[in-house]
């Protein structure tokens, strides 16, 4: 045992290029003493074997016939992986194999314990399909002798029987597996985090809004959008530049363009003084006319992308050098970057990232770093920050395990809309932030329920990287490049405001529900199996998910007619805007127009709902309305600090009580040395009791 | 230098397993002597580099900018590899980064070398598309510093400009390359198939039409089926029974089923009493019914597929074993096999096949074992009918290197007309043969563009395995099922009988490159680029194909209204039916109704057609019409033997050269010593001269 609930199984000789070496924290060892006890580690040691040969290392676990597996990276094609095999690769193109965004080779079993493969490999996990001879189960006769005539038929009676996870690490010669005990799913996986260095958590405005405008703006462009933005009232805290603000990109310069950008401090100043935080683009790949070029040439890989060098990113000197460029840009008030394809391309003809093949200055290969490039790259970034006592809230295109400390959201080009809500989902067993970002939408229907997608979501991002007007005001793509406006864009544009509204009143809940996910690890979204993992009717659900302890969201898609089926867990739950009472465990169909999406609250719960504010600033109050659901027994815990600094790592933060009695609600502090300014002032309480 | 032409470079320690360690045959050397001298190797070794890692060894060759690469694998999906990545992974599920049924390590270049890595590992080709820092020019300035606004353009923008083959062995401490010489891409292409022990001779048989019954066929239902076949005057030489003639499939029993084949001596004599060839299809994997079973227990992998065991066909035992249990079956006069599911899944998220990490009793793992799992088992069967001094034709869904010795036709589940068209230009390069088989069709005419294509190809297979009646009785699946034929189906099933009859009369011009194939190493099917290398216009031709030395051939897909462009090479070309002359060098669009394929000959070429007769018999003797394009000034040589044993490699073969002067035809026997009844009746001369 290496940490409360948590076991190391160490299989021959372990290499030296792993996440736990590059953590991003320490453990937070006083929060995993306060779970629940897990003395005991959950898999019988008995039943593990280990095969080591020249293709590497492979260890064997028991699994029980009923057990459910989850995890293994953040995938966005499927959430339960029981009887599949997933390997786990960085990948621009996510697919049902394993290929992801953030690969990250840990896994949670609904018996209740996590399996974190310590390696930067690309490891290889069979959940119970596999048959071995040894096994005289494997050959229990066929149901049937009668040839198939479906290629689906065939290949359906695969006969397998034997339940175990068999796990494929290539080229090494020893792994660490961590065993995090639960008792139960969530704990296993609060461990799991805790044992990263607990969740990220991000700035009060990180929580807004964000918009991100055409690749091709300059300062003028920039600065027009955000007026007009502000002009109609769009709550809207963070507006993101495209690669156009370097003087390169693809590679990248990390420079200001002189054509583009000929006043940065001019130009932030102003978008300052219209409450927004700006956010920069770029890739890792240093271009040769970057002044910090000729410096990482020896620090980097041996192979160019995109005409770039590759940095090697865990060693200090190229954090410094590269680091030390975006220091600047930091010190003129840049609130975050965007990481965009440090992820790459496993499966492409023409990959355009490094080969797996690359020898990096630090000893890693190229595989090793594919799997590391990620979060080393976040570390470099974020570290400035931390430096300066100043929150970041950032995006990134590729994670990988040990990241739950780090603010960074991964989003994708993917970007089919059930597929990002997936996504959600299965961010939540892995210790990563998912944004199921707006693009454009195929009609206006669909623009609502992505636009309800994203406002119930990590990051509420709107990312108009191609298109020069914001898609309500037009979301053909022609027309809106041609400045043609549809003829009811102030209606749609309406409805958008009132759906970034309620993002905007859901800031203190959610603040809260990160301050959850920092102090017990606990993720803010996550699947209902987390929650309910003894009830077999949550294992295969990919479109509903839990938003904190209270809220459990289920998004429609444009073309289901404002319908679906939405399956409740157990206990009792309201309808979120009609306060209409529902019993769980059970499904129901249910219908809501274009405008609104499906949000249950559980009964008990109380939700703190704050009046809009266009943008959060150091000084904003969020003035709340709590609403109670049902009995309101369940008091809420309401996360406070200054929002924008780390003090509260040194106690600055209070927590303070909101509860609900047949008198009436009350209001407590019950711990927290912050003494800042007051966050929150609640106006009144709203009881939505049963119908 | 290992052989004339052929240059071997060992680097490091190769692995104990290998394709050339398993070959097929011994190489063909007196062949490869009379071949054009090639005495210089044609790679600069200075620019040779090799890196050795935990992670396996890389080679890098020397490419020059001008230089395409074809081969690696025979590939559905793409012709041309130049500038793009391949990994040779076996697989049922063919795409463009090198999954495909035949990943065959060995490439040829147009600058006339040929190179085969001898390995079994996923070996990684990247032909041209990496830049390496140690390159500046890899760093030249890109073209713009402009923000690209569409996904193409960011990753258009590569930047690659480096020419290197740089080739990723994993796990492997070391590797043979073989190197072989050209000068010209087709004599490269020879020297590889002569070393791996010539090309496959089909019996005369093999080259008629296929059919195959449905899958759950009994006795009665296939000899109804044949009866109607020959009432229909269908040429057709094989039937093939799917799963159903089987006591157990998935796995496989490799026994009759006494409900469905009581007397299978009675079945298989009524069938050949009509003049058919019977096809038996089989997987590998053992069923625990089958009587070889518990023997094959101790000499079987690791792990069960289907319940079913994985023999190892590396070891003599095992050939022993599972070819024993054949040899009562081609006792029976069977005539060949279809060896179903061979091949791997990669990149399935549930794989049914064994692991990589497989062990097997031979000391292979399962990686190893994938990769030369079909050349194995074919070697297991063919070694039977050669003990018997029986030839064989068959069908196979996986096959790897040196494997052109071996008379099994590779096929695929993957049904896309024009991807089937590139596999016959793409086996070409990899000693290996391909079959566009028919299951359906969309339309009568994608019926016939389809049976048009599967007449010249090197197996004219129609697959009836989940259609009760055949496909021009009724394309509907439904209907087909519901025994209700189509309206015209007596005039659709006219074009088709014409279609094979085509077929039937090329066989003597089909069996005489075969011929050339076993003698010369020359492919019988290939791409234009291989017979032109010089013309850069060929290199990017995906659906054109030469048919031995004189017949181009360039089908036509459903959908495309009979038109297509077809690019003619240098030299002048008659349009096989209507006479018509093209000069060469340049691009055509032509126009060709729905029952007929649009056919090239070159000019000065003699084709002869044989009177279509409706099976091949022993005793069949082909009467020919000498078709003459042109002035008639290149002989033809045309191949006699006994069509049926094997006595042809002991020299009882005839060469048979057809001639045309300006006073008429001759034929005259040139050479051999076979002396059996007369395959052939020159009837006639047919000069097509030019218009």
């Amino acid at each position: 045992m290496v940490a409360p609930g948590i076991w190391l199984i160490r299989v021959g000789t372990p290499e030296a290029f792993t996440p736990v070496r590059y953590r991003s924290a320490p453990p937070l060892t006083a929060a995993l003493a306060d779970l629940e006890k897990c003395e005991k580690l959950p898999l019988a040691l008995e039943g593990i074997s280990v095969l080591r040969t020249p293709r590497g290392v492979v260890v064997e676990l028991p699994m029980e016939m009923t057990e459910q597996i989850f995890g293994m990276g953040m995938n966005l094609n499927v959430v339960d992986n029981s009887g599949s095999r997933k390997t786990m690769r960085v990948s621009d193109n996510p697919n049902d194999t394993g290929d992801t965004h953030a690969p990250v080779p840990f896994y949670v079993s609904t018996r209740g314990y996590g399996v974190l493969v310590d390696t930067a490999r690309y490891v290889s996990f069979y959940a119970g399909n596999l048959a071995p001879v040894s096994d005289d189960a494997a050959a229990a006769p066929a149901q049937s002798g009668l040839p198939a005539t479906t290629t689906e038929q065939l290949y359906s009676n695969r006969g397998v029987v034997s339940r175990r996870m068999t796990i494929d690490v290539p080229v090494a010669a020893g792994v660490d597996l961590y065993i995090f005990g639960g008792p139960s799913a969530m704990q296993a996986v609060q461990r799991y985090n805790l044992f990263s260095g607990g969740g990220a958590v991000p700035p009060l405005w990180g929580l807004g809004v964000w918009y991100r405008g055409h690749s091709k703006f300059n300062a003028q462009n920039a600065l027009k959008l955000a007026a007009e933005l502000r002009d109609s009232h769009m709550p809207i805290d963070v507006f993101g530049l495209e690669p156009g603000w370097q003087s390169q990109s693809y590679s990248s310069s990390f420079v200001w363009s002189p054509d583009r950008f000929p006043d940065p401090e001019g130009f932030l100043k102003k978008m300052d003084s219209m409450g927004y935080k700006v956010n920069l683009w770029e890739h890792a790949f240093v271009h040769p006319t970057s002044p910090i070029h000729d410096k990482l040439k020896p620090l980097s890989g041996d192979y160019r992308v995109w005409k770039g060098l590759v940095p090697d990113f865990s060693l200090a000197e190229t954090r410094k050098i590269f680091g030390g460029l975006h220091d600047a840009l930091i010190a003129q008030g840049i609130s975050g970057f965007k990481l965009d394809e440090n992820d790459n391309q496993p499966v492409s003809a023409r990959p355009w990232s490094f080969p797996e093949f690359s020898r990096f200055p630090s000893g890693m290969d190229g595989e090793q770093m594919h799997s590391l490039f990620g979060v080393l790259y976040q570390q470099t970034l974020y570290d400035r920050y931390r430096a300066r006592n100043v929150r970041t809230y950032n995006s990134v295109r590729a994670s990988y395990a040990m990241a739950s400390p780090l603010p960074f959201v991964l989003y994708s080009d993917h970007y089919l809309h059930k597929d990002f809500v997936r996504a959600i989902l299965t961010s939540g067993f892995v210790g990563v932030l998912w944004s199921p970002e707006l693009r454009h939408a195929q009609s206006i229907e669909d623009l609502y329920r992505r636009i309800q997608t994203i406002v119930m979501s990590p990051q509420a991002l709107v990312n108009g990287w191609y298109i020069m007007h914001p898609p309500w005001w037009q979301i053909d793509r022609v027309k809106n490049a041609a400045n043609e406006p549809m003829e009811n864009y102030k209606e749609v544009e309406a409805v958008c405001r009132e759906l970034f509204q309620l993002r905007m009143s859901l800031i203190p809940y959610l603040y809260s529900a990160f301050s959850q996910y920092r102090e017990t690890g606990k993720p803010p979204f996550r699947a209902l199996v987390l929650e309910y993992p003894e009830d077999p009717l949550t294992f295969r659900i990919e479109d509903e998910y839990m938003m904190g302890d209270s809220l459990l969201i289920a998004p429609l898609f444009a073309g289901d007619d404002g319908k679906r089926k939405v399956y409740l867990p157990k206990g009792a739950w309201y309808d979120f805007w009609t306060g209409k009472r529902y019993e769980g465990q059970q499904s129901y169909t249910i219908e809501m127009g274009p405008t609104r999406i499906p949000v249950f609250a559980k009964a008990g719960s109380l939700v703190p709902l704050a009046k809009p504010v266009e943008s959060v600033r150091p000084e904003t109050q969020f003035e709340l309305n709590v609403k109670v659901f049902g009995d309101g027994s369940q008091p809420f815990r309401l996360y406070e600090d200054d929002g924008i600094t780390f003090d509260f790592e040194k106690g600055k933060q209070n927590v303070i009580e909101l509860q609900w009695t047949a008198g009436g609600g009350q209001v407590r502090k019950i711990k927290g040395a912050y003494t800042g300014a007051s966050r929150y002032r609640v106006a009144g309480w709203d009881r939505v009791a049963a119908q």
